[in-house]
């Protein structure tokens, strides 16, 4: 039995389809939405197509953009011959946030993962290549996830980055800041070991 | 320092403005809608708009519908002479999937809250008057919430009822099933021994 009418129904069913919004929660926006006055529905309705058909890829880094080449990119005070290599345009924010990094990003949009049937060609790899052929790269930072795929990705391309005599480096793994060793996961108890600095 | 395009921004801050939507998720949902296909983004921008036009308030109980009278009211099956009083659309709802109630609703819009600023004249208390006024109801049952509000609500209507010889109830408080007595608040364990009924 169908408890709404269909315009509501649809609307929940929409709400439902997206991340981590189940049931309870699509049903609870889909009624605010209802109260909202017109002009602030129209407000959400608008922002969701506006950024869909404003947002590009930039043609150099392949980051979300609605400039291109992206602001990063052409930005005055980067610096052009340092990649930092991310698996999505989320890693570009988080890095961003940092305010550590000068140089510029490529975003793969992906990481390899044969069990899901992502390969080498899939994600910007091909791409990454072109742009370090142009010849003024001086570094590559290969900052993909830390998990399975991350790694593998990585390696992947700093074999194939080494016979061009490009320096490659990866992220640091170790304990986060503010984190507690004893409830740190053996693995990376492991690498923050391993990856010890002299001080 | 702003790290998205602006329609990006603009998008994250329309899904910040939904409930229970904080930064971080309004961040995911913005990218989850960038990575969709244009015709799921219409689907969802215009479920949006497409519910807000189409959605109007039965003219008879005040619940959300797109006919008018909704289906309820209009309903064969229902019986037209037991109206069940409840805050809001989604109490409807509620009770409807109990399937156990088969009279018809009174939808209040709120409840009588003086902190809040709500009177008894910002809410449908008029208008439940108005369908009582044309004499064929038999029962009115208060379904407000369980909550001060509900509750102030529920005595303020039963009072101006009681002169016009109509059968006004409350519905009943008590443990919920599948509760334990043990963690029942007591306020809510001292109701159910007040409501006991003989077995």
């Amino acid at each position: 039995m169908n408890y709404y009418s269909a315009p509501v129904a649809r609307l929940i069913e929409e709400f439902e389809k997206l991340p981590g919004i189940g049931h309870k929660t699509a049903q609870r926006l889909a009624f605010h939405v209802l109260n909202m006055p017109m002009e602030k529905a129209q407000g959400l309705s608008g922002a969701i197509i506006d950024a869909k058909i404003k947002t590009k890829y930039c043609s150099v880094c392949n980051n979300l953009t609605d400039v291109d080449p992206c602001g990063i990119c052409s930005g005055p005070n980067r610096d052009n011959t340092t990649i930092c290599v991310v698996e999505n345009p989320r890693d570009v924010v988080a890095m961003e946030k940092t305010r550590e990094f000068q140089g510029v990003y490529h975003v793969l949009h992906g990481a390899i993962s044969p069990m899901d049937g992502v390969g080498p060609e899939d994600i910007k790899i091909k791409e990454l290549l072109g742009r370090i052929g142009q010849g003024s790269i001086k570094e590559v930072i290969l900052a993909t996830n830390p998990n399975i795929e991350g790694e593998a990705t990585a390696m992947y391309i700093s074999k194939l980055l080494k016979p061009l005599g490009i320096k490659t480096s990866r992220i640091a793994h170790g304990l986060p800041v503010g984190g507690d060793l004893e409830y740190a996961d053996e693995v990376t108890l492991a690498k923050a070991l391993e990856g010890r600095r002299e001080l």
